[in-house]
């Protein structure tokens, strides 16, 4: 019976990284007990030591399978026909992830979070980097397909995109009246406009 | 010889200031003791308690400092004859700020302890809150002098700048190659398409 309890130990892998992240986002990495994290999990409390030695490595755990997922979502994204409108789709699900508080909290903890953690900050920026190579794939394909215009390199251009989707997220923490969803077509303006408008 | 006096105080004041800006950049918040910022300053370890009664002051000083100091400067930018010149020169400016280890090291140093503590919180969102009113009142004066052609609303388009300024600062953080001076190009191209360039 082998297959059913790794499967059984990955369903409650994935629910004690879903509620770590609940609370992780609610009330901060530090502020969180791993306690707190089995009652939301519905575990007793020692559990959680079980699938992670530390809170530390319940966290990391988190950042890897964020960056693990983002990197799956751009990938099928870019193996689409259509790779400019492909690039569409994927700022369009920025702002329904930027729209989600659990989300967003977490992702603005973790930044806040590798600023002074070297362990979180190594595996946060190798997300980054492999964000914005995804991105620059799928512009060398859009560039192949003859659907961009513009003298930008790719690098610059996923480095600008990039830093579009973080000053999104800076905008929930610093603004509490900005609505990501609502923005979501001035998102596509200015990356079309970057793209595939003509150069000032 | 009380003018004097106030003049000196006010001096020292400011090199607390400064000193406190460079251990916070490059240590972090918590990690600086109110020793290092007098020893950097060059004063004896209680002095600071002169001037700040604890070490949270000095940080919420900072934070005002800073937001008086933008409010300054894009006051005097909106003055000027050419409203969207005024505004290229800011985007350069940040850029200039963005690449300076000691601004952008505190910037990100107090934007991630926004986070997680309510006072910062406060004086950060208030700051970023005149930010984009400055942004807006620079916006409608361009308007007005008949140099924008954008069918985007001046607080969405403040809204997004922000955001872009916000971007730069994230990338500093996250991405060692990222040079902001070397970026001013892009980020003007960027803000004038979303002001100036046609609607898709």
């Amino acid at each position: 019976m082998r297959i059913v309890d790794e499967a059984a130990r990955e369903a409650k892998r994935t629910e004690l990284l879903d509620a770590a992240a609940r609370c992780f986002a609610e009330r901060g990495y530090h502020a969180t007990r791993t306690a707190d994290i089995c009652a939301l999990a519905g575990m007793s409390s020692g559990n959680l030591f079980h699938y992670f030695p530390t809170k530390q490595a319940v966290l990391l755990a988190l950042i890897e399978r964020d960056g693990a997922e983002t990197a799956t979502s751009v990938t099928e994204l870019a193996a689409a026909d259509d790779p400019f409108g492909a690039l569409l789709v994927l700022l369009d699900d920025v702002c329904r992830l930027a729209a989600d508080s659990t989300y967003s909290g977490l992702a603005l903890e973790i930044s806040a979070l590798a600023h002074r953690d070297d362990d979180v900050a190594v595996r946060f920026k190798a997300n980054d980097a492999s964000f914005r190579q995804s991105l620059e794939d799928l512009l060398a394909r859009a560039a192949a397909a003859g659907q961009l215009d513009t003298d930008l390199s790719a690098q610059d251009a996923a480095t600008w995109i990039a830093a579009l989707v973080d000053g999104m997220f800076a905008r929930v923490a610093a603004d509490p009246d900005f609505r990501p969803e609502a923005q979501a077509a001035v998102l596509r303006r200015i990356v079309s406009q970057l793209l595939r408008g003509a150069a000032s």
